[in-house]
């Protein structure tokens, strides 16, 4: 059971909610429709902010890191829907190589690809796990905290084709998000699926070209179903020229930090909110929570002391910032004992297959969940995204979990649109 | 938890198992090249037997009639594989009529309405029931004894569409087997789509045309993988010309009835099998196990008394039979407690999504489980059939389930190819 969640300030939310739920027909019809022009991606998880008065997605990764995290009751319906995300983008392939990250300390997201690994497995594909690590000469078998155990195997490149000694894989699938840009050993495969393609990687994706995706991904569902697409979207701003240790661009950046704040005081009013506006600020590229800055005033990004600015100048694989989304900030009112409670809702072709909460104790509202360093606990969700119940209040468990399950494959269109987009023209050996 | 099963003659198929497990990545992308080539139907359901030395499906049922016996914990799954039979074959469907059997007294089969009705709501179509009962005049709630219940509306008939007062449906969909034919409600509907189509109905579906899609499908599958066809294969013979009340074609019965049992001696003794070989001799359309009959000799079918020709002449509806089938008997090894238990698999769209032991004490290993006033409890499968586990035996439930969802899924792409070769000419209105 997911515990008692603080709904305080539901009213204006149960209001969506039930929105959502009187309008589930038009809804999925309308998904049905946008998921024939666009191709989902294989898979995706995003993280939503709820304050009682907007339910929106603050990000969405192409290369999801938390399969672990999810309800091991709900593995079938990951299982259904790889197999559904295979059909499509790969159905020739018997054989996969997945590329991880480069992080064997890190026992969660080893637990991840072990989950991944299990799951795309039992999609009946013969698939191993080719580390980008060049310290990873020979299979190395990881013995996990979970009693699990994941083999890493130096990757082998063959002309045109990746693969592993004695493995020759129809098909590649990144959860590694190129923020270093594409390796050499990646480049120019035109004989093997590459899932997803090369430019959903950090490398060039940028955050700012999905919120503007998102942007009018929502406002269509909106009209859709006649709501404000304020609801669900995060007004945001962009600064493109900004140098932190050199202290150039300040002042764009204040400028749009002041816009977008007066913007968000503004809906505040109409919508009677009387907690304070804030914005986030953040790389435009990258991920994992680096680079990442609240602000409630544009003073506050004026003269910036040095440990300020190293945080936000550098991020994941030292990649120096110079372009910057100043994203409308959202109040979580979700908690859990004492925590914070940030749901992140996982996707696996156009089907939502899970989620857990993201907790966290030593944080407060406004700020940040997804830090360097960060401890959270996951807490899975305990019913699936798939099962509204109009018998039971608009915030029952089920309906919420579904009204979370609409905004997170509102996100993933965004970022089906996006990927469309930004294609570069004649890719080669590539996949969406 | 699924009691224990006992396992007996486990050798043999426990090897059958194996080669399943062991070939799950061919097995997978055999399917998936399959269904690039089939439309699979929007739902079905199988009877397996299972002789311990032989895996096969008896028949494969288009208009499923037990939904209310699946493990409730598999319910999104069948919720996302209706969505992906929604997307297939009406992906702009916002409506949808349901036409269900005209059992009004049959709690079982309305709480499978009821069940698929919440199912397919759950995947945003706007559902509602329309009763082919002439006594159905204004809407009609049935409270059921599992405390649900359900709307029962009268039809109606506008032009060239079918709907309810007040409701415009996009598409109709069948749990009516309609074994009496096509009603004249239903026919020239060409502005609607009819799931499945009409000519997928037992008023010209017969049961040897699916054994012998089924046939050639087998063969293709057994030879992917390496194994004897006959292991997940019922023979069969077919005799057209019989009249059970005249006592017309008995020769060429019992003539196809030894040829058969001569076929199966020979196969027995191929696998050192030592159980006594029988047929089974059914109606070649119609269902609901009417016109059964089991014979170990030829010559059990001359000379039949007036209650055993009562019994086959007629099937459900009153329909005449002058065709039979004469299949293969599988001996069920199968036992739950003191019953023998017949594994039923049921699927959406081309997914496994649950299924359930159809378990009766009082038949034998080599009598039909499927018969007129037949009592059987339904014991819905703990585990699903998609998360085989190479680390457990071949018999452990993980594999067994999932051997399971192999054979069924086979039934059910012969069903497809059924379908397409038996569709009308210039067929209009309907989809597959």
């Amino acid at each position: 059971m997911v515990p008692h969640l603080t709904t305080a300030l539901t009213g204006p939310l149960l209001e969506l909610e039930r929105q959502f739920l009187d309008n589930a027909p038009e809804i999925e019809k309308w998904f049905r429709t946008q998921w024939q022009d666009h191709m989902p991606p294989f898979y995706g998880s995003t993280d939503l902010r709820n304050s009682g008065f907007k339910l929106a997605p603050v990000d969405l990764n192409l290369f999801p890191g938390g399969f672990n995290n999810l309800n091991d009751a709900f593995m079938p319906l990951c299982v259904q829907a790889a197999q559904s995300a295979v059909e499509r983008i790969c159905p020739d392939a018997s054989s996969l190589l997945l590329i991880p990250e480069n992080h064997t300390r890190n026992q969660f997201y080893l637990q991840n690809v072990a989950s991944l690994v299990s799951i795309l497995r039992l999609t009946g594909l013969d698939v191993r796990v080719g580390s980008l690590l060049p310290d990873i000469v020979e299979p190395t078998v990881l013995e996990l905290n979970n009693g699990t155990t994941l083999t890493l195997e130096p990757l082998r490149r063959s002309g045109k084709r990746l693969g592993l000694d004695n493995f020759d894989p129809c098909a590649v699938l990144l959860n590694n998000d190129l923020s270093a840009g594409i390796p050499p050993v990646l480049k120019g495969l035109d004989e093997q699926w590459v899932i997803p393609p090369l430019h959903a990687g950090w490398h060039v994706r940028r955050k700012s070209k999905h919120a503007e995706c998102y942007d009018r991904v929502a406002r269509e569902f909106a009209t859709t179903i006649g709501i404000d697409p304020w609801r669900i979207n995060l007004d945001f701003g962009v600064c493109g020229q900004i140098n932190f240790q050199e202290r150039t661009g300040e002042e764009c950046l204040a400028a749009q930090v002041d816009a977008l704040l007066t913007r968000i005081r503004a809906k505040y009013k109409e919508y009677g909110v009387t907690d304070e506006p804030f914005v986030v600020v953040k790389a435009d590229a990258g991920t994992y929570g680096m680079g990442v800055m609240t602000v409630t005033d544009a003073s506050e990004v004026i003269g910036l002391n040095r440990r300020q600015r190293n945080k936000m100048a550098v991020v994941k694989e030292g990649l120096q910032v110079h372009e910057v989304i100043i994203q409308e900030g959202v109040h979580t009112f979700e908690t859990v004992g004492e925590g914070v409670a940030e749901p992140v809702v996982y996707m696996m072709d156009h089907y939502v297959v899970g989620g857990f909460y993201r907790i966290h104790t030593e944080r407060g509202r406004n700020e940040n969940l997804n830090a360097p360093g960060m401890q959270f606990k996951p807490l899975a969700f305990d019913t699936s995204c798939i099962m509204p119940d109009v018998d039971l209040a608009p915030d029952a468990p089920p309906n919420r979990f579904y009204a979370y399950g609409v905004v997170a494959r509102l996100a993933l269109l965004a970022a089906s649109v996006e990927i469309e987009e930004t294609e570069p023209v004649h890719e080669i050996g590539e996949a969406a």
